[in-house]
């Protein structure tokens, strides 16, 4: 095996009694069956298979709503049998020959986007276009919900944890905050004293709302259906929320706005109903940032739009800021935790997904998972 | 009056007889009577009405695609009694009280925009939407299809022509040029060693083809239905062009570009299936730069956009890239005299309009009409 | 007189009796009367004498670093006589026939820079450079601390004030804020979790130190000789300070970044030696944004410098983000007022002069005088 | 060795007969031996020693003016013994274990820069500052002005050659065209339309000019003290070229650009008068790009310059534009041939090196040598 040479003495091996107890040539890990079929299951740990790969003992993980999209069989590269999630912390224990940045018993954040670093589009920073990478963990290979993870490229998609850090919290810098950052806040533009309305209080709006504040926007107007998430976003900084259950949000945001408009409008739902709006609530020359996974196309009304002099952008997370992110965090500009709201172990991984699938009832926004 | 301490002593005073021959108190015209009828006929020469207004002499003039959209009786705005006409250049024949850059004599050049400089959106460099101006003249206000014209906000909205210029050549710079290098080439980020693809080979998508050699894109693929308008593209700088009218333009496309798609698509044409093309057409990580008029929605295909790092930018043009444009072409660096095809006076004035109506068969592209 | 039908019927007019009480043909000033020598005196009320001006009634003002240096005799272009100020807050008194934004009666924001909006500069949003304006305002023309003031180019250099501001807090807005935001926080290329040193922690450096917090840096550290400035800087929001008298700043604040340096320097005193620090201070591929007013050359130290992938930026604040502070203002995301110490009547403006011109001992930051 | 899965069966082995010929255990190398020695000498083919490595055979490398720094001796971290050069193609002969991107016989360009591609600095692109990388080719580790020669990160630092490319042109975009490109235009923000003034006319500030032809300035002008230099750049696009021997360059670019100065000014020699030029030809608003390689501060007119809104820049050349470069030379956009004004054999390396040196004489430009 390659990784012999840099493979950590204290770790566990294969067939052997694991550092942490128990043998670990089997591990627990939450694998997708079948359409509305997910359970904990034994699994072989995984192994090094290509140079760059690193083995990481995950040490707490999260479900995204991507994975409630596979679990209803909508994401039809996610085969039965895989093990999902893309998100988590843990420690490395075991590199590839290639892996220069990490070593056994580095305690690494993990990028929900593998990126070889040196494709076309990797140069160009655009790690979700990697033509070997992208996002494949719990998608095309198998990924983070269990006890250890193979993760392909790993000097490009880890990255170091400085000591002292809340693990716990940097999850949420797997996906969820750079996603919100980078393709709400950064494609939307957001500037100082400008004016940003979200278009969706779940988790991920909740997270551009969260990045929004670097850049101390005037306002930042939530737009939801659900008074509960609402309160939730004026608890994280909404400046004013409206509840579009009436129909009435673009008239209730152009008065806030004085028949404006705002600068930057985040869609973060991914329905033709809310990208709709966001195209109502863009003032002339602001940006629509769209964050959420569509499934259908939307009507573009460039017969009004055409002279707005807009920008529509639409954008994978890259995970680019992750380096960026880190430093906010230990600065204290911004506090990920806050978008955590229950715990489970991994015995109770059936019970996360019930409580993150539920939200509405149980107000989850992000459910840890300790493996 | 206001302007007498700033009107030229030799320029012709209404009621009197004008230095360059003839009673100018009544000038001739080009006058949108209705839907499809558009006459040359006399009308009063115009007064200074405002302490920014000039008063231009037009010596030459053109026809835009806008304005066969006003005789279709497709905008609104432009009521039938209104001289039609938003490009041109002339010589300044008397000034308001609050103009300072201009003086009777100046030659110059006429911005289909009219801006104020001081309004929010002036401030931005967003002349297009002036509170007090924007696309006024030939629309709101009587334009340059006439032997004189009022030009509100005169500081902002001429330009000096520099002595020893084809001061035919720069009618392009009021309208065309501008758009196919904002609107195309400076919103879809064309840079050197890029690809580009432009739908819609008439005037506007020929303009943003000349503006785009600017940046030296590696390739440039031109797409039309019309054989004529893609020899003159090829003539103009186009690498390549395709015939759409087989309905496999993007296949064709994807051959030349090795499946990745261009990293700019410029929509010069306005109607539902091009811009649609255009989503076929760009690379992820790429932009879709709209210039077209759309008259109709379009249907946007997040399904397969969402997740491809796309931008889509539309622009109605605030022509603030005049000044630059002057420079380049006096560096002759573009030669837009290229876009010129035809020539008549303000006499012929209804025959050019014939002619440039029916460009496919007369194969024109822009016309000059010299008053 | 051109503004007649303009004027405010309830204004004070020449020779008559003020609203606000008292003859106001003459009026109070602050004049400067050569090196050393500042004087409150009596002086005609101005007169608009281009269409584009305004007087303005000013309420409040301040005095600048930069009236101390013309107090000195270092501004040749402020000569003895002059009316110095260049910051303040008003209402209008009456505008010239040119002027479109602004009525008597209006209360107004005026900027330190004069700006005709349609010069190549103004174009290029360098009003610092305006040609017929930038920095006139008590330097060749008579300036804001007195009762009245004449403001050139009054469209683009005068600023609605929102209904319901802490007037006092916005004189903050005329030059110091925009001057720490411009030439320091955008120049300095300040983005969230970036790191941050200023050196200088005077008023400016203060300033420089509110704004950088618009983009959340993870550490701004601030270095002075002076330890009350300092402590002024820490409740400001500085994360470390730095007193260099022991001449090893730069070995203290490699320590602190882990020997890297920081992304972005700002020089807020305008001495060599402060300059040559920042050379020292700034990381690879970092930013010196220079603010201060420089009196002699600086050694660049090109020999470490040229690899080192920085860029170094020199400006005059153009004024171009009043708009955006203001709505930052009114959004609360920045507090002016604590940069003012000090209050002042216009009667008490030598006073002012002298508890400013002895910050060491008085700890003034920005005095307000109410005229 | 760890190679051995991926070398080339076709390719020589250590100590066997290589099959273009001889015994590859040794190899022809040109050698720096101490201050003033440079001689061709036998040396050992290199090895892999670590995964990412990969061993070229170089067919074409090239002599640059960082070479004639170390044979000075000014370079001390190159030390006697070392083999020179950092430019050059070739055809991959080994790659090690963590190279993905390159096999055995693919035809490869050299970049001057080793990059990981995940460090702090790479991230950034700024690979110059790879912390494990920069440029150590020919400088800490022997270069390819030899037969063989071992890349290090060879993933990120060797770039694919398309079929049919001349080359020999390409040994141009190891260094002297990126740095051209980087240092010089991009840095310098060379716009459409813009002015630029180049200070130095030898084969870097040749390659500036080439490249800023990019993006369609409306005058270069180029300044040296040698006229058959300046000869060169008025075939190479020049739109003016001033000979600075009389001290009058600052004045006579004054006029030529009518009294503004330049927007961009690209220093490209490297000493303290030709930056201080610089410094006298920038424009208000305008940038000056360094290039030159400086041994010695500068003195920096900072009381003339801080309120003229001016940007320095600094770089040592990131090579992140070989990608879009070998589009623009694809797409016939620069023809990168035009600096090559000798060829020698390896066998005459030590001639080379002796044309190179003596350009004044020589008139040479780029040397190519072929092995």
């Amino acid at each position: 095996m390659t990784t012999a040479l840099k493979s950590n003495p204290n770790a566990p091996r294969p067939g052997t009694t694991a550092a942490h107890g128990g043998k670990v040539s089997q591990m627990k890990a939450m694998i997708y069956l079948g359409p509305g079929q997910i359970k904990l299951q034994d699994r072989p740990k995984p192994d090094i298979t290509s140079p760059g790969d690193a083995i990481v003992r995950v040490t707490q993980t999260t479900i995204c709503g991507t994975d409630l999209h596979i679990l209803k069989g909508d994401v039809p590269t996610a085969a039965p049998g895989r093990i999902l999630g893309h998100e988590g912390v843990g420690v490395v224990d075991s590199v590839g020959a290639g892996v220069t940045a990490f070593k056994p018993g580095d305690h690494v954040l993990i990028s929900c986007v593998s990126a070889c670093g040196t494709c076309e589009f990797c140069r160009k920073q655009m790690y979700s276009h990697c033509t070997t990478g992208g996002w494949i963990l719990g998608n095309t290979i198998d990924g983070c919900q269990a006890e250890y993870v193979r993760t392909p490229h790993a000097d490009m998609s880890l990255y170091h944890i400085p000591e002292g850090s809340n693990e716990e919290a940097l999850v949420m810098l797997s996906d969820i905050l750079p996603t919100g950052f980078e393709c709400g806040v950064l494609n939307g533009k957001v500037q100082p004293g400008c004016s940003v309305a979200i278009v969706g209080s779940g988790p991920i709006g909740l997270a551009a709302l969260l990045a929004a504040q670097f850049y101390s926007p005037a306002s930042i107007i939530m737009i939801d259906l659900d008074d509960n998430r609402l309160a939730f976003a004026r608890k994280f900084g909404a400046t004013d929320t409206i509840n579009s259950t009436d129909g009435k949000a673009a008239e209730t945001l152009m008065k806030l706005t004085g028949g404006a408009g705002v600068d930057t409008a985040i869609e973060a739902v991914g329905v033709p109903a809310t990208f709709e709006l966001c195209e109502k609530l863009v003032a002339a020359g602001g940006t629509i940032a769209n964050i959420g996974v569509h499934g259908k196309p939307v009507s573009l009304h460039l017969e009004t739009l055409w002279d707005r002099n807009i920008a529509i952008t639409t954008r994978l997370v890259d995970t680019v800021t992750i380096p960026r992110l880190l430093k906010t965090v230990a600065g204290k500009k911004i506090d990920p935790a806050l978008l955590i709201t229950h715990r489970f172990t991994l015995a109770e991984g059936e019970k996360a997904y019930e409580t993150f699938g539920n939200a509405a009832k149980t107000m989850a926004l992000k459910v840890i998972i300790t493996t």
